[in-house]
């Protein structure tokens, strides 16, 4: 069974949130090496460098090299650095495999990422050339305690705020155990000891009573929201809310929502940059802007002892030209690579073949107003639905604005995405816009326009991201990031970090500083 | 025992973050009975009204009324509007009772907030007129995973993040209860139905292995973090970290920390408007700020069957003065009303008189750099710690910035706050910043200035906020909520939401829809 196949699965038996936590824990998602800026120092000896692609790999690679006194030139396929860092907004078009072309038509400021849109605190790489390239951050609400979690079998099909399922659900499991050990039912697992005190971290865990239930009242109210808010003046007195039982949590399936946002990349602190995931790039374009040639398609990468020879054509006038440098860095996304004439040893080579990559799916929906804030006090989150949308992330900026509003109205891997990315742009909006109507009845009256984003459609990709297995890992990846004679490789499929662009970064940063060490010491 | 008292016994024994959730749980944190805009419709025959005090309350009665028709003024002792609703910058002062004044040497851009900073999104009232009044929000981080959890007595003082403990914790727990699930050991407290699918949520929930065990490896470093961050290149493959005991965790006594953002009024989404909590007032300002008369001490409230006589002393000048109205909304806190004369009856009497002030501390202190993103990656959030100083809480905003930056270096109730009141404002700041460098031990190179305010020195509400108690409330609440003749009180004091903001807004849209009915039938 691949892994797919396994998501695929999870997916139909367990929800789409359970599908989206698999991902996570099959390695989609991870921590980086990144410890503290790199520096190239010794004696570059004139040195030149090709970098082809200006995704953030790119682009962090052509910026240090640079910086170390390399002569640095990078080529890029789109008329845009970024890469998969890329932001739609209103104006901009974009033509997909099989020529189909959206104009986007978002209000101004209003856009979503179609590719990475989150950076977790902990990618300290990217976190580290934002704050120095002066990239402003602001918070990604990966958490909304008000956002639903959805499954259209259960509560017959009405969505429940992730509030009251992650509070009955931790209420009644502190409840469960709190009592087992109070009866010695756990045998020899708690010393006598730490009963006490595990007693006493569960009553508070748990918002359990004096009698170490979960139930009705002030403490768990405190926790899943009242029936009746308190207030002010003679109306002020509160109702407490009814907890549902464990059962019904159980039975309903929506626990699998709750651990959304317990990973290690999706705990807060995580943010996203003002404005779009674009403005990471054009941190950069400050720096390297000046060295990247645009429209430039590469046809076939060729080393000999004395360099590297790099055929690419123009795409706005079909001229083919070549670059030549004396080493070359090569972020170009396997999908696309294999397909380059390219003399490198077998191993890498076949490397390069061997990883499939990852179907993704993003569309960006406009409404005329925020109904999900001002009709239903969601401000920011996510929600998750056992629909094929997979999920809705409200915008994490402009909170209580007035006025036209995009949200992310679905996003999703595996099954779901093939078939979305199988069906014409107007039609994948047209399904999102009908699947979101369960959860957000308003959606009818409210939807504007949309655009959607299918990546194995996406002509420079033709995936969303390097889908390693273990035992693909096992045969190829050190093949893959070996330098291959004057050519080393780059980006999220060159590292641990799959489809973040933190794997793009530390995959230069390792890269380019073997490639210097090769170059000081030769 | 009183309230108070018992406060300071659990700060004692169970640590201050204990505290702080135990404050929480007796009242001080609710949601709101704000559903939507006030609308006072009918004939108002020319009406007059007093607002007594430029606090939310007030300010929130002043727009309301003025827009149904009313004649409105209102009178406020400080030189500004907002009352507790305030921000500390560079440049400003506070003399406090006793006399010490403090110059604020904050840089431009940098602030505290000295009473309240949290917005929680179900506080509709406060959300509504934000949002209506133009009033920027970005979210206040309340959980940050990467903070710390600090017990002098634990770990050898040393601080622990946050992720390592709650991960530790949540994922022992459900190991002890999956485990007693799978050997039957809960009887008949879970259907046999239900146990299978307990198992496999405490199995998502914990990051549990596949024999149920939460152990060192890839689950729990996907929560907890990992010893080696993953990365790219041929430096990528991660180490997992090594989780502690239960036993380790329960007797640090670090679990009372992770509940701190499970209470519905922490929950995400909580904000804070850009710039301080004094653009709340700002944005009733531009409505209302024609009708404030500053600089106006109250010295008596008198009323008979034509209307209301207050008199009122400039403070500037010291000249005595009279407005005169046919309604008064009075929202002085009660700590002050107390001391003024006023002509209500014996139970509303009582009722003023009979309610405490809680005591409260908060320390604002400015260092040359933000370490603790720079060298810790701490962006946002609160660590908590055993030292009286609670907690230190870092800026939610302009996340990477370079130079001088201001932190939240203490903020305690009780005990420790009366001692800190106490003491001179500069002994104030050097003890928080000798307690805080505990835990960034940065803080003695790094500390700029500080300002630290003692709420039972600030002279115009001698105290944080009403302390009630559930006697109290059974035996006062409606006397002092009630309309005495011409006279009605609102302010936090008069709501179920005590503390906050949102309690002062609800209290006030209740009084004056009262007294409008009243005029509306007169």
């Amino acid at each position: 069974m691949t892994k797919r196949d396994l998501l695929t699965m999870i997916g139909k038996t367990a929800g789409a949130s359970a599908m989206y936590l698999a991902m996570s824990s099959m390695g989609e998602a991870h921590e980086t090496t990144f410890t503290k800026p790199v520096k190239l120092e010794g004696d570059v000896k004139g040195a030149s460098v090709l970098v082809l692609g200006a995704g953030v790999a790119g682009l962090v690679s052509a910026l240090e090299l640079r910086r170390a006194g390399y002569n640095v030139q990078v080529l890029e396929y789109n008329n845009r650095i970024g890469g998969r860092s890329w932001t739609l907004k209103g104006g901009d078009t974009f033509t997909e495999l099989g020529g189909a072309t959206q104009h986007v038509q978002f209000a101004p400021g209003n856009y979503i990422n179609p590719g990475p849109w989150r950076i977790p605190y902990h990618h300290h790489g990217l976190m580290h050339y934002c704050t120095t390239l002066g990239v402003q951050l602001e918070p990604f609400m990966q958490v909304n305690t008000n956002a639903y979690l959805h499954n259209t079998k259960a509560f017959d099909g009405k969505p429940q705020r992730f509030r009251e399922i992650s509070a009955d659900y931790q209420g009644h499991i502190s409840e469960l155990l709190a009592k087992a050990v109070n009866k010695n039912a756990l045998g020899d697992a708690v010393t006598k000891d730490d009963a006490e005190k595990l007693i006493e971290s569960l009553r508070s865990f748990g918002a359990l009573d004096k009698d170490l239930s979960y139930s009705k009242g002030h403490n768990s109210a405190e926790r899943r929201g009242w029936a009746k808010n308190p207030g002010g003046g003679l109306t002020a007195e509160p109702i407490a809310s009814e907890p549902m039982s464990l059962s019904t949590v159980l039975q309903s399936g929506l626990w699998s929502g709750i651990a959304a946002g317990m990973g290690i990349d999706h705990q807060s602190a995580i943010f996203q940059p003002v404005g779009g995931m674009e403005n990471v790039a054009k941190g950069f374009e400050k720096h390297v802007g000046d060295i990247v040639r645009l429209n430039s398609k590469v046809v076939s990468i060729q080393q000999d002892a004395k360099g590297v020879v790099v055929t690419y054509e123009d795409t706005k006038t079909g001229a083919r030209m070549q670059a030549k440098a004396d080493y070359c860095i090569c972020t170009i996304p396997l999908s696309v690579l294999s397909q380059i004439e390219m003399n490198v040893s077998d191993s890498m080579s076949a490397a390069i073949q061997a990883v499939p990559y990852e179907a993704g799916f993003k569309v960006g929906l406009e409404f005329k107003r925020r109904f999900w804030e001002q009709d239903e006090q969601i401000y920011g989150g996510i929600s998750y639905t056992d629909l094929p949308i997979t999920q809705i992330s409200y915008p994490s900026t402009r909170y209580g604005m007035q006025g036209p509003s995009t949200l992310l109205g679905g996003y999703t891997f595996g099954a779901f995405a093939y078939e979305f990315t199988s069906l014409p742009p107007e039609e994948r909006v047209a399904r999102a816009v009908e699947w979101g109507s369960k959860i957000h009845p308003q959606y009818k009256d409210e939807f504007l326009n949309g655009v959607a984003v299918g990546w194995h459609r996406v002509p420079w990709t033709m995936g969303c991201f390097g889908s390693w297995t273990d035992d693909l890992r096992k045969e190829h990846y050190k093949n893959l990031c070996q330098m291959d004679g004057r050519i080393l490789l780059a980006g999220e499929h060159a590292s641990y970090i799959p489809a973040w662009q933190e794997g793009g970064i530390t995959s230069a940063l390792d890269a380019i500083g073997r490639l210097h060490q090769r170059v000081v010491a030769g």
